[in-house]
Protein backbone atom coordinates (compact mmCIF):
# COMPACT_ATOMS: atom_id res chain seq x y z
CA UNK A 1 0.00 0.00 0.00
CA UNK A 2 1.06 2.96 -0.83
CA UNK A 3 -0.26 6.14 0.63
CA UNK A 4 -0.05 8.46 -1.77
CA UNK A 5 -1.25 5.99 -4.73
CA UNK A 6 -4.18 6.12 -2.15
CA UNK A 7 -4.37 10.00 -1.76
CA UNK A 8 -5.11 9.89 -5.56
CA UNK A 9 -7.14 7.68 -5.61
CA UNK A 10 -9.84 9.45 -3.30
CA UNK A 11 -12.08 12.34 -4.37
CA UNK A 12 -15.21 13.57 -2.66
CA UNK A 13 -17.33 10.99 -4.22
CA UNK A 14 -20.35 12.70 -5.76
CA UNK A 15 -22.51 9.59 -6.40
CA UNK A 16 -22.13 6.35 -4.02
CA UNK A 17 -23.26 2.81 -5.23
CA UNK A 18 -26.18 2.75 -2.76
CA UNK A 19 -25.97 -1.08 -2.95
CA UNK A 20 -22.77 -1.36 -0.93
CA UNK A 21 -22.45 -1.00 2.50
CA UNK A 22 -18.79 -1.27 3.86
CA UNK A 23 -18.93 -4.75 5.57
CA UNK A 24 -18.91 -4.35 9.63
CA UNK A 25 -15.28 -5.02 9.97
CA UNK A 26 -14.87 -2.41 7.44
CA UNK A 27 -17.34 -0.01 9.24
CA UNK A 28 -15.71 -1.02 12.51
CA UNK A 29 -11.67 -0.27 11.17
CA UNK A 30 -12.88 3.39 9.84
CA UNK A 31 -14.20 3.86 13.28
CA UNK A 32 -10.66 2.58 15.31
CA UNK A 33 -8.56 4.88 13.16
CA UNK A 34 -10.75 8.10 13.64
CA UNK A 35 -10.67 7.43 17.37
CA UNK A 36 -6.86 6.94 16.74
CA UNK A 37 -6.90 11.06 15.44
CA UNK A 38 -4.68 13.48 16.89
CA UNK A 39 -6.36 16.24 19.14
CA UNK A 40 -5.41 19.04 21.03
CA UNK A 41 -4.07 17.60 24.78
CA UNK A 42 -5.48 13.99 23.59
CA UNK A 43 -8.71 15.88 24.58
CA UNK A 44 -11.14 14.17 21.78
CA UNK A 45 -13.28 16.76 22.63
CA UNK A 46 -16.49 15.62 20.25
CA UNK A 47 -18.20 12.39 19.08
CA UNK A 48 -18.55 10.82 15.98
CA UNK A 49 -22.15 9.68 15.30
CA UNK A 50 -22.64 7.12 12.61
CA UNK A 51 -25.57 7.28 10.99
CA UNK A 52 -27.21 4.23 9.51
CA UNK A 53 -30.77 4.82 9.70
CA UNK A 54 -32.31 5.29 6.56
CA UNK A 55 -35.62 7.28 7.74
CA UNK A 56 -32.89 9.89 9.52
CA UNK A 57 -30.63 9.77 6.85
CA UNK A 58 -33.24 11.25 4.37
CA UNK A 59 -34.57 14.16 6.92
CA UNK A 60 -30.67 15.11 6.78
CA UNK A 61 -30.50 15.06 3.20
CA UNK A 62 -33.22 17.60 3.12
CA UNK A 63 -30.81 19.76 5.29
CA UNK A 64 -27.85 19.63 3.04
CA UNK A 65 -29.12 20.74 -0.27
CA UNK A 66 -30.65 17.26 -1.21
CA UNK A 67 -27.16 15.97 -1.64
CA UNK A 68 -27.99 12.48 -2.86
CA UNK A 69 -24.53 11.08 -0.60
CA UNK A 70 -26.21 11.70 1.99
CA UNK A 71 -28.68 8.78 2.00
CA UNK A 72 -26.61 6.84 -0.81
CA UNK A 73 -23.48 6.25 1.06
CA UNK A 74 -23.07 2.95 2.93
CA UNK A 75 -22.90 5.68 6.12
CA UNK A 76 -23.32 8.98 7.19
CA UNK A 77 -20.12 10.33 9.90
CA UNK A 78 -21.42 13.13 11.90
CA UNK A 79 -18.52 15.10 13.93
CA UNK A 80 -20.37 16.95 16.66
CA UNK A 81 -18.09 18.74 19.49
CA UNK A 82 -18.97 19.36 22.66
CA UNK A 83 -21.29 22.66 22.73
CA UNK A 84 -20.30 23.42 26.12
CA UNK A 85 -16.39 22.78 27.22
CA UNK A 86 -16.15 22.69 30.37
CA UNK A 87 -13.32 21.63 33.14
CA UNK A 88 -15.19 18.57 33.66
CA UNK A 89 -14.58 17.19 30.19
CA UNK A 90 -10.71 17.53 31.39
CA UNK A 91 -11.23 15.68 34.59
CA UNK A 92 -13.17 13.12 32.50
CA UNK A 93 -9.71 12.53 30.51
CA UNK A 94 -7.13 12.52 32.72
CA UNK A 95 -9.51 10.10 35.05
CA UNK A 96 -9.06 7.71 31.53
CA UNK A 97 -5.11 8.55 31.25
CA UNK A 98 -5.06 7.47 34.91
CA UNK A 99 -6.71 3.94 34.25
CA UNK A 100 -4.95 3.50 30.80
CA UNK A 101 -1.56 4.09 32.06
CA UNK A 102 -2.23 2.93 35.86
CA UNK A 103 -0.83 6.29 37.50
CA UNK A 104 -1.83 8.06 39.90
CA UNK A 105 -4.69 10.76 39.02
CA UNK A 106 -2.35 13.28 40.91
CA UNK A 107 0.31 12.93 39.32
CA UNK A 108 -1.61 14.35 36.23
CA UNK A 109 -2.44 17.49 38.59
CA UNK A 110 -0.30 19.75 36.43
CA UNK A 111 -1.45 18.23 33.39
CA UNK A 112 -5.14 19.06 33.93
CA UNK A 113 -4.43 22.25 35.36
CA UNK A 114 -2.79 23.35 32.00
CA UNK A 115 -5.90 21.95 29.95
CA UNK A 116 -8.17 23.68 31.99
CA UNK A 117 -6.71 26.69 32.15
CA UNK A 118 -7.07 26.46 28.16
CA UNK A 119 -10.75 25.54 28.79
CA UNK A 120 -11.37 28.77 30.79
CA UNK A 121 -9.23 30.61 28.90
CA UNK A 122 -11.71 30.29 26.25
CA UNK A 123 -15.66 31.92 25.43
CA UNK A 124 -18.05 30.02 24.23
CA UNK A 125 -17.16 31.51 20.65
CA UNK A 126 -13.16 30.54 21.20
CA UNK A 127 -14.37 26.98 22.74
CA UNK A 128 -16.49 26.48 19.41
CA UNK A 129 -13.54 27.01 17.12
CA UNK A 130 -11.14 24.79 18.97
CA UNK A 131 -13.37 22.37 19.12
CA UNK A 132 -14.34 22.49 15.64
CA UNK A 133 -10.32 22.64 14.92
CA UNK A 134 -9.85 19.44 16.56
CA UNK A 135 -12.54 17.67 14.23
CA UNK A 136 -11.33 18.98 10.95
CA UNK A 137 -8.40 17.14 12.28
CA UNK A 138 -10.25 13.84 12.79
CA UNK A 139 -11.73 14.51 10.20
CA UNK A 140 -8.44 14.75 8.13
CA UNK A 141 -7.31 11.35 9.79
CA UNK A 142 -10.49 9.81 8.90
CA UNK A 143 -10.66 10.79 4.92
CA UNK A 144 -6.86 9.46 5.06
CA UNK A 145 -7.23 6.09 6.77
CA UNK A 146 -10.64 5.36 4.82
CA UNK A 147 -8.64 5.96 1.59
CA UNK A 148 -6.12 3.88 2.75
CA UNK A 149 -8.51 1.25 3.36
CA UNK A 150 -10.26 1.45 -0.19
CA UNK A 151 -12.99 3.03 1.15
CA UNK A 152 -14.76 6.20 -0.36
CA UNK A 153 -15.96 8.51 1.38
CA UNK A 154 -17.15 12.81 0.78
CA UNK A 155 -16.25 15.17 3.26
CA UNK A 156 -18.98 18.07 3.52
CA UNK A 157 -19.59 21.54 5.03
CA UNK A 158 -22.62 21.91 2.92
CA UNK A 159 -25.15 21.41 5.80
CA UNK A 160 -27.28 23.15 7.63
CA UNK A 161 -26.01 22.53 10.99
CA UNK A 162 -28.92 23.58 13.33
CA UNK A 163 -31.42 21.25 11.58
CA UNK A 164 -28.84 18.67 12.03
CA UNK A 165 -28.90 19.12 15.64
CA UNK A 166 -32.39 19.39 15.75
CA UNK A 167 -33.05 15.99 14.03
CA UNK A 168 -30.36 14.34 15.90
CA UNK A 169 -31.11 15.35 18.88
CA UNK A 170 -28.25 17.06 19.71
CA UNK A 171 -28.58 19.68 21.86
CA UNK A 172 -29.97 17.68 24.48
CA UNK A 173 -26.63 15.10 24.27
CA UNK A 174 -24.97 18.69 24.53
CA UNK A 175 -23.32 18.11 21.38
CA UNK A 176 -24.03 20.83 18.12
CA UNK A 177 -22.54 19.19 14.44
CA UNK A 178 -19.72 20.43 12.80
CA UNK A 179 -18.39 18.79 9.51
CA UNK A 180 -20.09 15.34 7.69
CA UNK A 181 -18.42 12.58 5.81
CA UNK A 182 -20.57 10.04 4.06
CA UNK A 183 -18.54 6.61 3.69
CA UNK A 184 -19.17 4.02 1.23
CA UNK A 185 -18.14 3.19 -2.42
CA UNK A 186 -18.31 4.95 -5.67
CA UNK A 187 -20.84 4.32 -8.15
CA UNK A 188 -19.08 3.25 -11.74
CA UNK A 189 -21.21 5.87 -13.41
CA UNK A 190 -19.64 8.75 -11.10
CA UNK A 191 -17.64 10.92 -13.85
CA UNK A 192 -16.11 12.78 -11.26
CA UNK A 193 -13.52 9.77 -10.53
CA UNK A 194 -12.05 10.46 -13.96
CA UNK A 195 -11.72 14.02 -13.34
CA UNK A 196 -7.65 14.81 -12.95
CA UNK A 197 -7.13 15.87 -9.22
CA UNK A 198 -6.80 19.93 -8.78
CA UNK A 199 -4.19 20.93 -6.28
CA UNK A 200 -1.97 23.79 -6.28
CA UNK A 201 1.57 23.39 -7.74
CA UNK A 202 4.12 22.07 -4.77
CA UNK A 203 6.04 25.51 -5.30
CA UNK A 204 2.84 27.83 -5.09
CA UNK A 205 1.66 25.84 -2.19
CA UNK A 206 4.98 25.50 -0.24
CA UNK A 207 8.10 27.54 0.75
CA UNK A 208 11.28 25.51 2.53
CA UNK A 209 12.75 28.04 4.74
CA UNK B 1 1.17 -1.63 5.78
CA UNK B 2 -1.77 -2.14 8.37
CA UNK B 3 -2.66 1.90 8.64
CA UNK B 4 -4.16 0.87 12.35
CA UNK B 5 -1.22 0.03 13.14
CA UNK B 6 0.66 2.91 11.94
CA UNK B 7 -1.72 5.22 13.97
CA UNK B 8 -1.15 2.99 16.55
CA UNK B 9 2.35 3.25 16.05
CA UNK B 10 2.47 7.10 16.40
CA UNK B 11 2.28 9.11 19.23
CA UNK B 12 3.34 13.16 19.69
CA UNK B 13 6.97 12.94 19.91
CA UNK B 14 8.58 14.75 22.61
CA UNK B 15 12.04 14.12 21.91
CA UNK B 16 13.44 13.59 18.44
CA UNK B 17 16.27 12.35 17.57
CA UNK B 18 18.32 15.32 16.03
CA UNK B 19 20.97 13.49 14.86
CA UNK B 20 18.17 12.38 11.80
CA UNK B 21 16.98 14.09 9.41
CA UNK B 22 14.56 12.90 6.42
CA UNK B 23 15.65 12.34 2.86
CA UNK B 24 14.58 14.46 0.35
CA UNK B 25 12.45 11.57 -1.04
CA UNK B 26 10.80 11.18 2.46
CA UNK B 27 10.34 14.85 3.02
CA UNK B 28 8.93 15.16 -0.75
CA UNK B 29 5.72 13.06 0.45
CA UNK B 30 5.24 14.06 3.52
CA UNK B 31 4.72 17.40 1.18
CA UNK B 32 2.77 15.33 -1.33
CA UNK B 33 0.73 13.84 0.74
CA UNK B 34 -0.20 17.51 2.60
CA UNK B 35 -1.26 18.86 -0.97
CA UNK B 36 -3.39 15.58 -1.62
CA UNK B 37 -5.50 17.13 1.28
CA UNK B 38 -8.97 17.70 0.82
CA UNK B 39 -10.12 21.14 1.30
CA UNK B 40 -13.24 22.93 1.15
CA UNK B 41 -14.51 22.90 -2.60
CA UNK B 42 -10.84 22.31 -2.92
CA UNK B 43 -9.73 25.81 -2.13
CA UNK B 44 -6.54 24.75 0.11
CA UNK B 45 -6.62 28.36 1.25
CA UNK B 46 -3.29 28.18 3.34
CA UNK B 47 0.36 27.41 2.42
CA UNK B 48 3.07 25.13 4.20
CA UNK B 49 6.02 26.50 4.83
CA UNK B 50 8.73 23.89 5.90
CA UNK B 51 11.46 25.35 8.21
CA UNK B 52 14.72 23.65 7.90
CA UNK B 53 17.00 27.14 9.30
CA UNK B 54 18.47 26.60 12.36
CA UNK B 55 18.79 29.91 13.27
CA UNK B 56 15.15 30.92 12.61
CA UNK B 57 13.60 27.49 14.40
CA UNK B 58 15.56 28.63 17.15
CA UNK B 59 13.94 32.06 17.20
CA UNK B 60 10.51 30.03 16.81
CA UNK B 61 11.62 28.42 19.54
CA UNK B 62 11.53 30.76 21.96
CA UNK B 63 7.92 31.58 20.62
CA UNK B 64 6.93 28.28 21.77
CA UNK B 65 7.42 27.94 25.38
CA UNK B 66 10.89 26.42 24.53
CA UNK B 67 9.70 23.26 23.15
CA UNK B 68 12.73 21.41 22.53
CA UNK B 69 10.93 19.68 19.24
CA UNK B 70 10.73 22.79 17.44
CA UNK B 71 14.63 22.85 16.47
CA UNK B 72 14.93 19.27 17.10
CA UNK B 73 12.99 17.42 14.79
CA UNK B 74 13.85 16.91 10.97
CA UNK B 75 11.88 19.75 9.63
CA UNK B 76 9.44 22.26 11.16
CA UNK B 77 5.96 22.65 9.08
CA UNK B 78 4.08 25.90 9.87
CA UNK B 79 0.63 25.74 8.24
CA UNK B 80 -0.45 29.33 7.37
CA UNK B 81 -3.84 30.62 6.28
CA UNK B 82 -4.77 33.14 4.18
CA UNK B 83 -4.75 36.09 6.48
CA UNK B 84 -7.75 37.90 3.98
CA UNK B 85 -9.41 35.78 1.85
CA UNK B 86 -10.47 37.26 -1.36
CA UNK B 87 -12.60 36.61 -4.57
CA UNK B 88 -9.31 36.42 -6.25
CA UNK B 89 -8.24 33.49 -4.17
CA UNK B 90 -11.40 31.96 -5.94
CA UNK B 91 -10.64 33.00 -9.14
CA UNK B 92 -6.88 31.60 -9.27
CA UNK B 93 -8.59 28.28 -8.36
CA UNK B 94 -10.68 28.44 -10.84
CA UNK B 95 -7.71 28.83 -13.28
CA UNK B 96 -6.10 26.15 -12.01
CA UNK B 97 -8.86 23.51 -12.24
CA UNK B 98 -9.30 24.74 -15.99
CA UNK B 99 -5.86 24.37 -17.21
CA UNK B 100 -5.49 21.06 -15.27
CA UNK B 101 -8.79 19.84 -16.67
CA UNK B 102 -8.91 21.62 -19.72
CA UNK B 103 -11.94 22.96 -19.48
CA UNK B 104 -13.31 26.29 -20.37
CA UNK B 105 -13.35 28.48 -17.17
CA UNK B 106 -16.36 30.14 -18.56
CA UNK B 107 -17.89 26.42 -17.53
CA UNK B 108 -16.79 26.69 -13.67
CA UNK B 109 -18.57 30.06 -13.23
CA UNK B 110 -21.37 28.58 -11.37
CA UNK B 111 -18.81 27.05 -9.42
CA UNK B 112 -16.86 30.30 -8.61
CA UNK B 113 -20.08 32.08 -7.88
CA UNK B 114 -20.98 29.65 -5.08
CA UNK B 115 -17.13 29.90 -3.68
CA UNK B 116 -17.21 33.87 -4.06
CA UNK B 117 -20.82 33.73 -2.17
CA UNK B 118 -19.24 31.34 0.53
CA UNK B 119 -15.88 33.93 0.32
CA UNK B 120 -18.27 37.28 0.66
CA UNK B 121 -20.38 36.22 3.48
CA UNK B 122 -17.62 35.60 6.02
CA UNK B 123 -16.50 38.04 7.83
CA UNK B 124 -13.13 38.59 9.23
CA UNK B 125 -12.93 36.42 11.66
CA UNK B 126 -15.38 33.98 10.14
CA UNK B 127 -12.79 33.65 6.80
CA UNK B 128 -10.26 32.98 9.94
CA UNK B 129 -12.43 30.01 11.47
CA UNK B 130 -13.20 28.45 8.10
CA UNK B 131 -9.59 28.96 6.61
CA UNK B 132 -8.42 27.50 10.03
CA UNK B 133 -10.19 24.68 10.19
CA UNK B 134 -9.15 23.21 6.67
CA UNK B 135 -5.66 23.65 7.89
CA UNK B 136 -6.24 21.48 10.62
CA UNK B 137 -8.02 19.01 7.78
CA UNK B 138 -4.48 19.06 6.13
CA UNK B 139 -2.35 18.52 9.48
CA UNK B 140 -4.70 15.22 9.90
CA UNK B 141 -3.65 14.20 6.32
CA UNK B 142 -0.07 15.07 7.10
CA UNK B 143 -0.13 12.86 10.33
CA UNK B 144 -1.51 10.50 8.63
CA UNK B 145 0.32 10.27 5.97
CA UNK B 146 3.23 10.84 7.48
CA UNK B 147 2.28 7.67 10.03
CA UNK B 148 1.55 5.47 7.05
CA UNK B 149 5.67 6.16 5.92
CA UNK B 150 6.95 5.49 9.34
CA UNK B 151 7.75 9.06 10.05
CA UNK B 152 7.14 10.90 13.45
CA UNK B 153 5.53 14.02 13.97
CA UNK B 154 4.47 16.18 16.78
CA UNK B 155 1.63 18.86 16.25
CA UNK B 156 1.24 21.89 18.71
CA UNK B 157 -0.88 24.46 19.42
CA UNK B 158 1.82 25.84 21.88
CA UNK B 159 2.99 28.56 19.86
CA UNK B 160 2.64 32.29 19.92
CA UNK B 161 1.40 32.59 16.16
CA UNK B 162 1.30 36.28 16.30
CA UNK B 163 5.14 35.90 17.17
CA UNK B 164 5.60 33.44 14.55
CA UNK B 165 4.18 36.09 11.83
CA UNK B 166 6.48 38.66 12.56
CA UNK B 167 9.65 36.11 12.53
CA UNK B 168 8.27 34.80 8.87
CA UNK B 169 7.70 37.73 7.77
CA UNK B 170 4.22 35.99 7.49
CA UNK B 171 2.10 39.27 7.29
CA UNK B 172 3.92 40.59 4.07
CA UNK B 173 2.93 37.30 2.31
CA UNK B 174 -0.83 37.81 3.25
CA UNK B 175 -0.80 34.68 5.65
CA UNK B 176 -1.31 33.82 9.49
CA UNK B 177 0.26 31.12 11.21
CA UNK B 178 -2.37 28.10 12.31
CA UNK B 179 -0.67 25.09 13.64
CA UNK B 180 2.30 23.71 13.12
CA UNK B 181 3.92 20.11 12.73
CA UNK B 182 7.48 19.04 13.81
CA UNK B 183 8.72 16.08 11.40
CA UNK B 184 11.49 13.84 12.11
CA UNK B 185 12.31 10.21 13.98
CA UNK B 186 11.57 9.71 17.37
CA UNK B 187 14.80 9.83 20.02
CA UNK B 188 15.40 6.09 21.43
CA UNK B 189 15.08 7.55 24.89
CA UNK B 190 11.51 9.64 24.46
CA UNK B 191 9.63 7.39 27.07
CA UNK B 192 6.42 8.86 26.02
CA UNK B 193 6.52 6.24 22.96
CA UNK B 194 6.31 3.28 25.64
CA UNK B 195 3.13 5.21 27.06
CA UNK B 196 0.01 3.29 26.00
CA UNK B 197 -2.16 5.48 24.07
CA UNK B 198 -5.38 7.14 25.52
CA UNK B 199 -8.50 7.25 23.43
CA UNK B 200 -12.14 7.60 24.60
CA UNK B 201 -13.61 3.59 24.61
CA UNK B 202 -15.80 3.33 21.27
CA UNK B 203 -18.92 2.99 23.50
CA UNK B 204 -17.86 6.72 24.46
CA UNK B 205 -16.81 8.24 21.46
CA UNK B 206 -18.78 6.90 19.06
CA UNK B 207 -22.72 6.69 18.41
CA UNK B 208 -24.56 4.44 15.74
CA UNK B 209 -27.89 6.00 14.94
Amino acid sequence: MDILEKLEWRYAVKKFDSSRKLTKEQLDRVIAATRLSASAYGLQPYKILVIDNPEIRERLKQASWNQPQITDASQLVVFARYADLKPYHVDDYTNNIAKTRNVNPEDLAGFAGMMKGTVNSLDAQGAAVWTSKQAYLALGTLLTAAAAEGIDACPMEGFNASQYDEILGLKEKGLASVVIAAVGFRAADDQMQHAKKVRKPVNELVEII
